[in-house]
């Protein structure tokens, strides 16, 4: 696929058809996703492509937890309303286990710079060295024909995740994508996101929109 | 161009020439860019597209003493040698203020779910909300025939770079990005990375590579 075209139109996926993804697939991804960047060119990555099936349930069966604490602060915030995206992630939260591949990103913490850890905010630039590298990922699938999710919430299991899948201590985990053949019928219809002139400033925060 | 061309053609570039990015260029990159993902698709990503010689050379400035400290700390490690890319990485801080320009990128703090902060490693999750963004930009920039390069190291003085550029205190600086048409003459002559069979491995990180 054309660069930006891959790009534009990369959702993500909540329902997927069972059928197996061919290894020949996910290795061409992860061999053009491994160009990316990271701190001193360490490439901390590693990933663990999970498609054992008694695994892939005791991950999801590890996600829920976290997914639903997740959800009750959310629906608390939102006055007790259910968004309709909201529904959705938790069928897929709930189905997770049924997604054929689950690829569990890590990455060597003793690989990573950490330039912002004494700033009172946390702490964000350690991701640097390993979300370039989960973004070709994501963008690997689209140009497989396939679809694929992120999330984050799983790592607040680390510790049992790590030892489920023989982690070493020194990696952190940093999410967990799932990746199969999108359910063609349940496919979102468009990707809805705020335009350049929101997010880009000239000069200065207060400089004004960027324009072309 | 095609994807997979794209990210795997993708360099750190050092060197620049010193001729201006049409805005229009930079505005089709972030268009694209945009439709990055984030934690509950909340976007919290903010660009200052920062042209301004006079900017540029105080970032170049702010960038030097913690750039600085920290090949003292590499130096030192390798016993007192200095390797090549380092080098060039040194010439290139020196420099950075003729690069045309800087995107600094924040993220709006209050926009991340960060999962990973009680676990007693650095925290990098909330990272997975902007990188994935950045990623986006750094091949939208090859895609249009520019050079660019990512550097966390200014984040050591984000109270004065958020002073200088007059970002709210909400927002977290991510990374700067420097964006140019590459010196040809010095263009990195290949990308030298991590085989497949080095990061994947099959259901558990003990599981052996995972292969084709």
């Amino acid at each position: 696929m054309e660069l930006y075209a891959a790009m534009t139109t990369t959702p993500t996926t909540r329902f997927y058809r069972p059928d197996p993804v061919p290894s020949e697939v996910l290795h061409r991804i992860l061999d053009a996703a491994r160009h990316a960047p990271s701190g001193g060119n360490r490439q901390g990555w590693r990933v663990v492509v999970v498609t054992d099936a008694a695994l892939r349930r005791k991950l999801r069966d590890l996600y829920l937890p976290p997914w639903r604490e997740y959800v009750e602060r959310l629906v608390a915030r939102a006055g007790g309303r259910r968004s309709r995206s909201l529904e959705r992630s938790d069928e897929f939260a709930e189905h997770l286990h049924d997604v054929p591949v689950h690829l569990v990103v890590c990455v060597d913490v003793g690989a990573l710079t950490i330039t912002d850890d004494e700033l009172g905010r946390p702490s964000i630039v350690g991701g640097a060295s390993i979300y370039p590298f989960v973004q070709n990922i994501l963008l690997g699938c689209r140009n497989e024909g396939l679809g694929a999710a992120i999330t984050t919430m799983l790592c607040r299991r680390e510790p049992e995740v790590k030892d489920l899948l023989a982690i070493p201590p020194e990696y952190a985990m940093a999410c967990l994508l799932a990746v199969g053949y999108a359910d063609e019928d349940r496919r979102p219809s468009k990707i809805s996101r705020r335009d350049v002139s929101e997010i880009a400033f000239r000069d200065t925060f207060d400089g004004g929109p960027f324009e072309a």
